[in-house]
C-alpha cells in the first residue's frame, strides 16, 4: 500500500502514518526540550528532566479560589502527623460540606510522594515503549488531535479510610473518607495510543501489562494488566472541563477507572508493554494489603463498593434542633454503579432505603439523601451500598474477620456516627 | 387534626407544622439580622437590607483558583466598550479552551445588574408571599432541611450572541457564544417550598404567576408562569457541588431550566404568587426582542437549541499544520434533550454528523466531537444543533427572515468560522 492509497483510506490509517512519519512527534532520542541553564544540551528524554530533579511544591501554594470569603472553612486539610512533610502530603477533600457528586477541582483530595511538580505543555513528553510494533513519543499537542471522549469516575485513595483499621480514630469525614474525589475527564483512551503504537506481536493479552510512570522524581511506576489499558483507561487531558490542576498532574494523568488511586499515575511520561508486573516499590512493599497470619494479599487494585454519611457527621453537627433534618451521603463502587444505599439510625440494626440524588454511573459517584423526622433521640448512623454486580458493603467486623487488622489499605466498612442529643457527632464502633 | 396526630401523619405535614411554628422561621415582621451600625435597629425584612443599599463588587475580585500557572490565559474575559462598568458588567466563559460539558465556577460566565453583592447565610432570607395560604420567611438552615436534588442545567444569556445580530463582529467564541455555562446544582425544588406556603386557594394554576426577586440593589424581578415554577424550576444552594460563587447569587439563586438567564434571579429574596406578570423593567424594556416592523415578541423565555464550534475557532487557531484535526463544540436547547449536532466544513453546502460525547440530557450542555484530516484547505466551519422536539439550529438568514435584524436577543443562528490555510480562524458570515 503506497502513501496515495494509504491517504485514501481514511483518517485512523493517516494519523498513524502521520504520526509515524514524525512530523510531529519527536523521534525516541529527541530531546524533551526541557528548561536549562544556558548552554546546557537538552538532556535525552532517557535521562533525568529538570522538573523530575528535585521536589515539587507544596499543593495549597495554587490558591483555590473560593466561592465567597464566607466559604474559608471549605478547603482541604492536612492530617500533620499522618505523613512527613509536604513533598509527601495527603490533602483530603471536605466532603462534609459539599453536595451533589461532582468535586470541585479546587479542593479535590490529593497524594502525592514527590511533590506537586510544574510541567509545562511545551516541555510534556508521553513515551510509548516495550511491546510495541514501534515506540512513540508524543508531545501534548499531538494528544490533543486523537479522538478524544469524556467520562466520570470517581478516585479513591487505597489508604482511604486506612487509619480506621485499628477502630475509630479521626473524628470527621474529611480525615475518615476524604481521600476520595469525583470529576468529569476529558481524554484519549489508552487502548488508542498503544494501538497507535500498534499490537500486532503481542500475543494473548492477557498475560501482558503495561508499567506506567510519572515524570515527578518518584515516578510512582505501577504495572496494570494489558486487559484493562485496552479496557477503559484514560489518557486525561481535562477534569471538569480545565485542564488538570497542578497537584493533579496538569498537562496529563492516567485514569484507571474503579481502581486504587495510586495506579492513576500524574504527569504520565512513558507507557511500557512488558510481559510482567514490573513488582516495583509502590506495588509490594507500599500498596499491599498484610493480613493476620503475616503473608499479603495479592492484586487488590479494585476499590469495593463504599458508602459514607457526609452530613450530618462530626464536622457537621445538627444545629437546628428537633424536626425535619436531611441526612446525605456520598456511595461509589469500583465494580461498576451503586444501586442502592440503605441508611440506620440503630447501628445497623434497622435499615431505611435512601433516595438516589440520580441513577448511579459505573466507575462514578453517586449521591443519597434519606429525610427524616429527628425529635432529639440518639443515633448511631450508618449507610450501606450495593452495587450492580450485587455486592454489599461489609461491617468492620465482617472486614477484619477476612482482613485481620494488620491492613492499611481498602477498608470499605460501613462508618459509624454516633449522633448525641444535642446534635453533635462522633466517630465510633459499634459491636 | 390534633398535634398527635399531625405527627403521626409522618414527616412531609410535620415539616410544615414545624416550618409554620415559627421555631426557626422568623415570622413576617422580623428583622433579617443584617449587620448595621452599632445601635441601630434591624430593618424589617420588607425594608432595605445593608447589602441592597449601594453597588456589590467586582467580580473578578475574587481569584478564580486556576489549576497552575501556565494557565493564566484561561479566564473570564469582559468586553469593555460592550457595558458600562464594573457594576453593570459581563464576563464571558472562555469556552474555547474548555473540554468536557462541566463548566468550573471560578471561570463561568457571569452578568448582573447592581455588582456582585456579599450577603452572608445568617443574614439571608426567603420570603414567599402573595396568593399563598400563609406568608412564610426563610432561612438559610431552613432550606437546608427540605428534601432537595441534583440537576445539571446550562444557563445562557437571552443576549448571548447578540452583537452578531448586526454582522459578524466579534473574534473569539468567547465573546459570541461565550454567555453560557452548565453546572450540577443541588437544591429544594421550588414547587416543594411554594406548596409549603400552601396553593389550596389558587384555583386554576395556568394563569397565575410568581414573582422573583434578588436581595442585590437593582432586585432584577421577573414574572414566572407559574406552571414553569411548580414544573421544573430549583432553589439552588450549591453549583458543581460547593458553594454558589458570589457573582452566581451566594448563598441562594434561582434555576429556571431551559430560560433565559436574567430569570434564574441571584441572592434569592423573594417570591410572590400573583395573578397576572408584573411588567417589571427586566421584562419589558429589557429582555424583550423588538422586530422589523417595530413591535415587539411577547414572553420570550425559552432559549432555543444552539450549538458552536469552540476549537479551532479564532482564539484556538490551528498550530500544528496539517493532519488529524479534532473539532469540537458545544450545544443545548431549552427544549429539551440534544439529539444530534452535525458539522460543516463548507459553509452549510454539506454536513456531516458529529459524534455526542454522552447522550444528550434535557436543558444540559452536551459537547460534540468531530475528527477529520485537513490538509490545509480553507473551510467555512459550522455546526447546527438537534433537539428532541425535532427542531433544527437555523442559519442566520433563517432567523433575520422572521425577527428582522433590531434584536439584541435570542440569536441562536448559526455561526461560521473561517478557516484559513495558515489555520488562523476569523468570525465570518455565509450566505
Amino acid at each position: 500500500m503506497d502513501e496515495k492509497e494509504r491517504e485514501n483510506r481514511g483518517l485512523a490509517l493517516d494519523r498513524r502514518t502521520f504520526l509515524r512519519s514524525g512530523a510531529a512527534v519527536g523521534a525516541l532520542a529527541a530531546g524533551a526540550g526541557a528548561a536549562r541553564a544556558e548552554g546546557e544540551p537538552d538532556p535525552l528524554i532517557t535521562e533525568v528532566q529538570y522538573w523530575a530533579n528535585g521536589w515539587g511544591d507544596g499543593v495549597d501554594a495554587s490558591p483555590y479560589g473560593l466561592p465567597i470569603e464566607f466559604e474559608s472553612d471549605v478547603i482541604r486539610r492536612n492530617v500533620p502527623w499522618l505523613t512527613a512533610d509536604v513533598i509527601s502530603s495527603i490533602n483530603f477533600t471536605p466532603i462534609h460540606a459539599l453536595d451533589g457528586t461532582i468535586t470541585p477541582t479546587g479542593c479535590a483530595f490529593e497524594r502525592h510522594h514527590s511533590g506537586a511538580i510544574e510541567l509545562k505543555k511545551e516541555d510534556y513528553r508521553l513515551m510509548i515503549n516495550g511491546l510495541v510494533d514501534q515506540p512513540l513519543v508524543f508531545t501534548y499537542e499531538d494528544l490533543e488531535r486523537f479522538p478524544r471522549v469524556n467520562r466520570t469516575f470517581f478516585l479513591e485513595c487505597a489508604a482511604n479510610s486506612g487509619m480506621e483499621w485499628a477502630g475509630a480514630q479521626l473524628n470527621g469525614v474529611q480525615f475518615t473518607q476524604g481521600m476520595i474525589h469525583n470529576m468529569q475527564y476529558s481524554g484519549i483512551p489508552l487502548r488508542t495510543l498503544l494501538e497507535e503504537a500498534g499490537l500486532s506481536n503481542i500475543g494473548d493479552i492477557k498475560d501482558k501489562w503495561v508499567y506506567v510512570e510519572g515524570a515527578d522524581a518518584s515516578s510512582n511506576g505501577r504495572s496494570i494488566p494489558l486487559e484493562k489499558a485496552l479496557d477503559d483507561c484514560l489518557v486525561a487531558i481535562k477534569a471538569n472541563g480545565e485542564a488538570l490542576r497542578k497537584e493533579h498532574g496538569y498537562p496529563v494523568r492516567l485514569c484507571v477507572p474503579g481502581w486504587e488511586g495510586n495506579m492513576w499515575v500524574k504527569w504520565l511520561r512513558r507507557i511500557e508493554v512488558t510481559d510482567q508486573p514490573v513488582q516495583s516499590r509502590e506495588e509490594t512493599s507500599k500498596y499491599t494489603d498484610t493480613l493476620a497470619d503475616g503473608t499479603s494479599r495479592k492484586w487488590t487494585w479494585v476499590m469495593d463498593a463504599k458508602s459514607v454519611v457526609t452530613s450530618p457527621s462530626p464536622q457537621m453537627p445538627i444545629t437546628h434542633g428537633k424536626g425535619p433534618l436531611v441526612i446525605t451521603g456520598l456511595a461509589w463502587s469500583g465494580r461498576g454503579a451503586i444501586t442502592q444505599v440503605d441508611v440506620s439510625l440503630d447501628g445497623g440494626k434497622s435499615w431505611k432505603v435512601a433516595r438516589l440524588a440520580e441513577p448511579g454511573v459505573a466507575m462514578a459517584m453517586s449521591r443519597f439523601y434519606l429525610e427524616i423526622d429527628w425529635q432529639g433521640e440518639e443515633m448511631f448512623l450508618q449507610s450501606r451500598a450495593h452495587d450492580d454486580t450485587g455486592y454489599v458493603q461489609p461491617t468492620k467486623t465482617q472486614l477484619r474477620a477476612i482482613r485481620g487488622e494488620n491492613s492499611v489499605y481498602h477498608n470499605n466498612a460501613i462508618q459509624t456516627w454516633w449522633i448525641k442529643s444535642n446534635g453533635e457527632a462522633e466517630n465510633v464502633e459499634v459491636s
